[in-house]
This record gives C-alpha cells, sequence and structure tokens, in this order.
C-alpha cells in the first residue's frame, strides 16, 4: 500500500508519526528517512529515536528556502542519496513500513523527479507500506497511490501573525 | 491554542498522536480522553502507556454505530463523563497537551452539546494546548479554534473494497 500525505495544512508528518506508532505498537517493523528536517530540530525525534523497531534516518538537514547558504548541488546530492537509500531500504524488504518525510517537496522543488521516486516505489514488496509526505504530491503519484489525504488549512494562526511555537509546529 | 483535526480522510487522530510524540519530546504533559476507541482496540494504545509524561483515559469504548446493542443512554452518559473529566483537567491546568479523542463525533451525534464542549475549552489557561478530533466539528468550534485543519480524503482504498487493516487503520 502506498499512502499520501499532503496539503497545504498541518498534519502531514505528525499524522506518518502517529501511524508510525500504531504500526509499531502491532509489532511492524518501521523505517523513516527523513528529508529537511534536521537531525535535532523536531520534539519528537528525541523520542522515535528510542522506540524499538524502528530506524530513523535524515538527509539533506537544510531546504534552500531556509538556509540561503546552501548550495542547491549539495540539496541535490543529498536528496539523491536518501532515495538511493529508500530504495535499498524497500528492495531488502526488512521493513514493514517506510515514510519518506517530506519526499514531496524534493520532488517538486526540483531535487528529484518524479518518475525516480515511482521507480522506488515500484520496488516494494505486496505487503509493505510506503508513505510519502510534504505538500504539493505530484500528479503521477497521486495516480500510484492507494491511499491519499490532503490536509487542507481551514484557519491557521500563522494568519493572524503567531509565529511557529516549539512543541507544537517543531 | 485551540486546535482541531476534522474532515472525512484518514490523519486525525494519527496526526493527534504524532503531535503529543512531538510534544513529549519536548517535555510536555499530555493527557489523552479517547471516546469510542476501545481500551486495546488501537495499535498506538500499547506504546502510548509507556511514553512519560503521557496520561490516556479511555470513555465509551463502544459507538452504537458499530455496536448495535449499546444502548444510546450508556453512550450519553459515558461521554458527560468523558467530559467531566476533560473539564476537570482542563481546569486543574497539570498538562500542558489534552487531547479530545473524537468528540467531535460524540457532538455530532448528539452525545454531547457544542456548547457544552466550548464550555469545557473555555476552562483552559492561555499557553495550554486542547486538540479536538473527530469528523463533523460543530460551527462553533471551528469558529473558537485557532488552527483548523481538514482532512480530506482524496483517494482510499476503501473505495475499491479493500478493508480496513491492523496496523494501518487500528
Amino acid at each position: 500500500m502506498i499512502i499520501v500525505n499532503t496539503g497545504d495544512g498541518k498534519g502531514k508528518t505528525t499524522a506518518a508519526m502517529g501511524q508510525v506508532l500504531r504500526s509499531l505498537g502491532r509489532g511492524w517493523k518501521v523505517c523513516i528517512i527523513q528529508l529537511f528536517k534536521g537531525r535535532e530540530f523536531y520534539g519528537e525525534q528525541t523520542i522515535l529515536k528510542k522506540l524499538k523497531g524502528l530506524k530513523l534516518l535524515s538527509f539533506a538537514p537544510k531546504h534552500p528556502a531556509c538556509f540561503r547558504n546552501i548550495p542547491e548541488k549539495k540539496v541535490r546530492n543529498e536528496c539523491r542519496k536518501a532515495l538511493s537509500e529508500a530504495w535499498s531500504v524497500i528492495k531488502r524488504n526488512k521493513f514493514d513500513m517506510v515514510v519518506l518525510e517530506e519526499f514531496n517537496i524534493a520532488v517538486r522543488d526540483g531535487f528529484l523527479k518524479a518518475e525516480d521516486l515511482l521507480k522506488v516505489l515500484g520496488a516494494k514488496s505486496p505487503a509493505a507500506v510506503v508513505i510519502v509526505t510534504g505538500r504539493g504530491a505530484s500528479k503521477q503519484l497521486i495516480g500510484k497511490a492507494d491511499l491519499v489525504t490532503e490536509m487542507k488549512e481551514i484557519k491557521h494562526p500563522y494568519r493572524r501573525g503567531i509565529t511557529a511555537r516549539k512543541g507544537i509546529e517543531f
């Protein structure tokens, strides 16, 4: 099964992490491959690292939109390394669930090709579950996915000038 | 801050649980009050119970739509008990975050009144965060909330006749 969490609203990553928790609770083995998340920036990372059955990998910790001094070439290389790691993890089929965090962003921003991501997903065994998150999921990915949810912003405090808060947004 | 996860798509509960994980990772104290979830039905429950800083309470484990032999009066009483517990938890202000799982459903199905839920939310201290989940959030709640996300179903395998799978849906 291929699951996609996309859209402009909050909840794409947190829903994937809640899903990971649920699956671990069933004794599944889970691998999370994160892009653009930093290695210690998100609150959940410290807890996830301690959970049994979970492997957490992080690539391209900085996105050029947030850090202007990061050369795009470096980001592209790291995204490619992450995709190649994803391929290897999915191909070896040692995990029941693989989460590809923010891979949609990497495709949307031209660091990865949509068709290369699809090739990696094509290597998955029928029983395995892959979750791809990030806004701007490609049409090709939505076409191939089994379950697609759009997290749609109805109301957001950013609109009222309230900034991201530790514990909530990261 | 009041956060609402609603809509017909997947991800309302899992996003709340991912949010809990993030907040616990920041050392927050979190209380989850669940309706209609059973006590051991969901995969995440076994892991949540073990996490430090988290209190998990469960009421009205069976919804009449799923279990036809459950008298509505019993469900209404349990929902009221849950709301009264929520009030007490929020009022005492010992938790940084309180999650009211599926309380929207209880309001939608007439087991709780929208205005009674709003009264409970009104008892919260300014710094505390309350998350309310469930499809069919009331207009009053959306009006009062700071952050509202609609989880919108774009594609779902149920439509192709595939049934809920352990580890994914529960």
